[in-house]
């Protein structure tokens, strides 16, 4: 990962080892994850992968993904992505994204990279890209910029169990 | 609705209710639009509202509807309200949409309102509005802007059913 | 404006009196303001207007005003709407935007109409609509969505004079 | 630039030349490239690199480059960067974008790299970075997502001289 981890990230280690379980806490707590039937499939400082697998109740009219699950994993990879980069105790909220689809979403799979772009203390912009998987080959399906708000974890309600 | 039908938006009538039928098979073929439990509950040229209710599977960490579930009512009422501004035989696709969470989506219902800003024979402009709602009382909760791209339906894929 | 001043912006008086000052300081010390020919036409709380004359040192190959013009005002004028909200001793700097380009930009000036769409003490989200004049007629031109963030003014470096 | 050029691209060489001309064409009568004095420096299928160098009239109240700097080069270079990946005889038109600001634009030079994310034959998706230069020395300053309409010149008006 050498020359892709974002300037600032935590350095992997016990600090980050701390985010790490708390952003999985979150992410075990989110009732639309599991709709979704998403799964974290990657995560170090400053990076995430998402992916969910090809079902009739996640797609649209023609067959392929619905945008909605495509934004739904560009809108949990780049928050998860920026929490990733922050030092324990800090929270990250989604402030706004960018979405252009690029081709059909078309596959077995949908599998969603964010990374960190620009850490910072108060903003975190991150790029995410959404890859639809059809026998192991990849095809670029969408492109996503966001800017992620950064909190105090204490600031926020307790998590939902 | 005076003074809010966009420009060049057809004339409500016989082809409209062409269109707003296809619209209807559309997201009746959308096992996504199912699986959220979304309802087009308004639907006029160039306009269309989508209203989903709160359920434990569409929320997040706090107790609040997902980002997700947000940007899928946009990514969808942005697409039909597109849609619903152009003649019969004509389909809208999303191109992109850029998205900003303005508040915590937290309530009973959440509403997204969509209308067209620009009509076009190669692109639409949409703006949408998302309103989370509790006891009749709507919050300002996401907006949106979005750039739908025209294509001919027979340049598409059959419906699945 | 009743109606249209964004819940949360400070009242007319004496505070925003001082605000306003500041921000037409902020803008005499800009030289692209300047070089542009750009100017502030109206300011309220949360609202502004800025507008531009035809030169053809502003324009693309076709005569319309040149996409960069349109995009500075934008910038501007969001930037300019989001402190106007803000108290006394705060700052507002663009963190990013989107801007769709709706018709071409052919007239005798362009006008800028930006307005606070939600206000907040970390981020301020504003949106702008430009619009082309011919003999005294507008032009829906393009329409942007800002986010800004907000700053001690005392964090900043001194106004350049 | 093997691996970075886009799929899609036309082959460089004689087909490209020309298409290259005419990118040069329409930039030598953009009045408002003149005024900002920006510079192309370097053009090749689906990429290109835009500069300008620091003066007092392109700067805002900190001593900065305007952001409406930075969006001008955004703007220009997305869009010459998409036709730069058009066949002879087609012509690109900004139709939107969204811009982060990441670091202040402090420094003697603004660099503008564009690049094809995703070719077609009617929307061109284009990625852009701005970089302040100083002493030699990069630092990123914003990044920008556009989408870029595809038309044929013929439809075009005949460009200003």
């Amino acid at each position: 990962m050498t020359g892709c981890q974002p300037e600032g990230a935590p350095p992997p280690g016990g600090e980050f080892e701390g985010v790490a379980q708390t952003i999985r806490e979150h992410l075990a707590a989110q009732g639309f994850m599991k709709l979704v039937g998403a799964e974290l499939v990657a995560l170090s400082p400053g990076q995430c992968t998402l992916s969910v697998s090809r079902r009739p109740d996640l797609l649209q009219q023609y067959g392929m993904f619905h945008g909605g699950v495509t934004a739904f994993l560009v809108d949990n990879g780049t928050t998860i992505a920026a929490m990733a980069a922050l030092k324990p105790g800090r929270a990250a909220l989604t402030a706004e994204y960018k979405l252009n689809l690029l081709s059909p979403a078309m596959g077995d799979q949908l599998v969603c990279r964010a990374r960190v772009v620009k850490p910072g203390n108060t903003l975190v912009v991150v790029a995410a890209d959404v890859f639809a998987v059809t026998g192991g080959q990849e095809k670029h399906t969408a492109t996503a910029l966001a800017t992620i708000a950064v909190l105090d974890l204490d600031a926020l309600p307790k998590v939902a169990r």
